[in-house]
């Protein structure tokens, strides 16, 4: 166990920021609730961004940039969502010497100023859908800060479309979160539940809110991305008008979706352990260390690197990209090096020593078990690859194992307080409450609706909080 | 001739501004000075993010991120550095509702927020270098934009490294600027000439600037990008410091470089014509589209789209990624469907008319020269990428003779003021003024110092202005 590290047992949120400051992943800023994003973490978001980017780009969409400052008034234009997000703005109020006209906000998210320019891009069905995406930044002021999970500045990325019809705004909101859920389970292994908001977890101007949510490994939850039909109101809001195929002018129906930072969050606390972080292969950016170990120098240089570098990029080919490091710490004794890629979440340990260097082989041994396997040099082409899909899988497996071992029903609302209190965890219930109702049972027991589980639509049964009839299948959880 | 452009010989600007609007490349933002990237101007500059970003990490480079907002004090810190950029400086002083204890600005470029991380990071000599890139938006109040060129928000990368030695650091300053000059010369078919920058030239706070300076089709100067080796300035005022393999404690020497958005508005005004945009094949994200043109519905739908499905998969596979497209505007007439690709600038139009499909072929029309060029179907493969080098090779070396014919010399500042008014263009002079000699020019000709070209290092002669001997080679000129 990690000297530098905190039980998960002992205190979860002591842990969680010690397996990011042991990997480097991340540091506060200067300016309070801000982060600075070190290249270890960065990179696991370059990994995700891509994959992300590149299931937006296969089902036609296009990335543009739209500007960080919003005109305050833009935002009072929905009443929802400014009621929503104007507590959470920094405002800027001077700009090149001068005090403003107008105060400017950091964007919070984007609907405003998107609608705007849509209603100036889009006169007939022709302009229609509109189909795009933009990576950036946003700002929500934060009290009480969490590094990726909750910070006053994040990155993420938001998807805003335009469409002719409710029926294909609806159909593009759940197409997102078919994206969204595929990537967080092939590539993070995270093993999300997709799902429906209930009124009172909606985004504020949507007509409509789906999500995709996540077990955390103290069995809390984490909304991991949502997509939301937001109807005709942005589009009323911003005169977003076209001409239709009969000649008649209607409002458009929008959409939009985003998945941030806070997914590095969550990556974190599904599938690190005691001794650090452990990152999916998928999404790693390092996947694999060769480590050659010998205390003789010369036979170091003059053979154990130069195999090592062939090894590298034998692997690298086999792998598709730059993936495989050399660690050339020999300053530091090997426990202290094998210690450093453990805590930095490195899927694969390849040590290269004496040894394996007289055998033709390399030791490997696997991040997420501690497992060794013996490869040999000719063969590490095939078994590397193998190994780390072994590695993804099993990531996967174990958390969906834990979700499962860790969800329970409830039939009333004493079951309900009852089984959170001893288990905590997913409890299915059966829901048809109010927005008053679901604030209730958060002041009751701290969980909240985390969604309608889209697989159990038409699963119906009696409230277990109104006892009333033809209520939908919901988790309630304790959230983040 | 395209009745949307103004011609460049009749106003440039409105010719620049035209070019943009008809290849739906940006937009004004509703916040003055800042603008909103169309996905036609974005995918542009994501061609040329990704040769960039792959080229920083080829040289050792990681990406990270680093927060959006400065402590106002922070920048007081490098007394050159406050003194380029408070003017120009966005200001938040409320957020969260409240009034702030010390205002906030949005950087204009993060030496000193990054300063004030390395300096928690760097303890040993065992730390440097560190190698760190951030791709980022950044604000500098503008009170005359112009779209790409100068906008008040703007996209760029900044790398920010710190060295043990002023020897490595220069070494990675000039590094860095290498690779700006072959990626646009060799992606961007810039012909920029890679020089340092005078005293009154440098970046606020640097001991020295390098840069690579480009002509555009006015034959006005664009700097394309700059490397600071910026001494032990920001070191000083940020405290970083490193025990050196001596136990000696001493201050690292950084560097910092970058490129923007601008880079596009060099792009529009090195290549494109009357017509529209031209983009040169390596950062064209459409680098070909097909066109299939009959007025027989059925023949289009079963035959002609399925073989120009066919021949956009052959494409893209002999190209490597998602480049070719379809166009089916089959409402338009086939002129205005050409119209359409010559303004977003797509270097290749591959016709497949009725005819074509008799003969088993498509009609390719090059975006540069306007010259058709028969393909033979299963020649597709093969030809088309040699005509999207050819169009490369050709839109580099028009440039450059249009550089170099409108390249000369001067040896005494009535020569000078002679040539600038009768030709305009670059004007290579020796020069030995000092910061004041440069404003005293500017102010009589309009013409700036653009460098001294590393490619004259050790050329030395009369200065044109002071008379001085032993004055280096430079350039001057008029400039964006």
């Amino acid at each position: 166990m990690a000297k530098n590290i905190t039980p998960k047992e002992k205190d979860y949120s002591q842990w969680y920021l010690d397996i990011i400051r042991a990997a480097e992943m991340a540091d506060y800023a200067p300016v309070r609730g801000c982060m600075v994003v070190r290249p270890t973490g960065f990179a696991i978001w370059e990994m995700i961004q891509k994959a992300f980017d590149d299931a937006f780009k296969e089902t036609g969409h296009v990335n543009a940039s739209f500007p960080l400052l919003i005109p305050e008034s833009f935002l009072a234009k929905e009443a929802e969502h400014v009621e929503g997000f104007a507590p959470e703005c920094a405002v800027v109020t001077h700009a090149g010497g001068e005090e403003l006209e107008e105060p400017l906000i950091i964007r919070p998210t984007s609907e405003t100023v998107i609608g705007h320019m849509y209603s100036k891009w889009v006169q007939s069905w022709r302009d229609l859908p509109i189909l795009i995406n933009q990576w950036c930044n946003v700002m929500r002021w934060e009290k009480r800060p969490r590094l990726f999970l909750r910070t006053s500045e994040f990155l993420w990325q938001e998807g805003h479309t335009a469409h002719a019809s409710k029926e294909e705004a609806v159909e593009e909101t759940l197409r997102m979160l078919e994206v969204y859920r595929s990537i967080m389970v092939d590539y993070l292994a995270l093993p999300v539940i997709p799902g429906e908001k209930t009124e009172g977890e909606r985004f504020p101007g949507a007509d409509n809110t789906y999500t995709c949510e996540a077990m955390m490994s103290d069995k809390k939850a984490l909304q991991a991305g949502t997509s939301h039909y937001l109807g005709q109101n942005f589009a009323k809001a911003f005169d977003i008008k076209f001409q239709n195929k009969n000649g008649e002018v209607e409002f458009a129906h929008t959409t939009s979706w985003g998945v941030s930072m806070r997914l590095i969050g969550a990556l974190i606390m599904t599938h690190s352990d005691n001794d650090g972080l452990v990152v999916p292969p998928r999404v790693a950016p390092v996947k694999a260390v060769v480590l050659p170990i010998s205390s003789d120098k010369s036979k170091l240089d003059s053979v154990m690197l130069p195999k090592a570098d062939e090894l590298k990029s034998v692997l690298n080919k086999a792998l598709g990209g730059r993936f495989v490091q050399i660690d050339k710490q020999f300053h530091l004794r090997p426990g202290d090096r094998f210690f450093f890629h453990i805590q930095k979440g490195v899927p694969l340990r390849l040590e290269l020593g004496e040894k394996e260097m007289a055998d033709g082989r390399l030791r490997a041994v696997r991040r997420d078990t501690g497992e060794r396997i013996d490869i040999s040099w000719d063969d590490v082409s095939r078994a590397v690859p193998a190994l780390l899909d072994e590695i993804q899988n099993n990531l996967y497996a174990r958390a969906l194992d834990f979700r499962v071992r860790n969800t329970f029903k409830a039939g009333s609302m004493g079951e309900f307080k009852e089984v959170l209190e001893s288990k905590g965890g997913f409890i299915e219930v059966f829901f048809a409450g109010t927005k008053e109702d679901e604030k209730a049972i958060k002041e009751a027991t701290g969980a909240t609706p985390r969604c309608f589980p889209l697989e159990y639509d038409g699963d119906f049964g009696k409230c277990f909080y109104t006892g009333r009839e033809s209520a939908r299948r919901a988790i309630f959880a304790k959230a983040y």
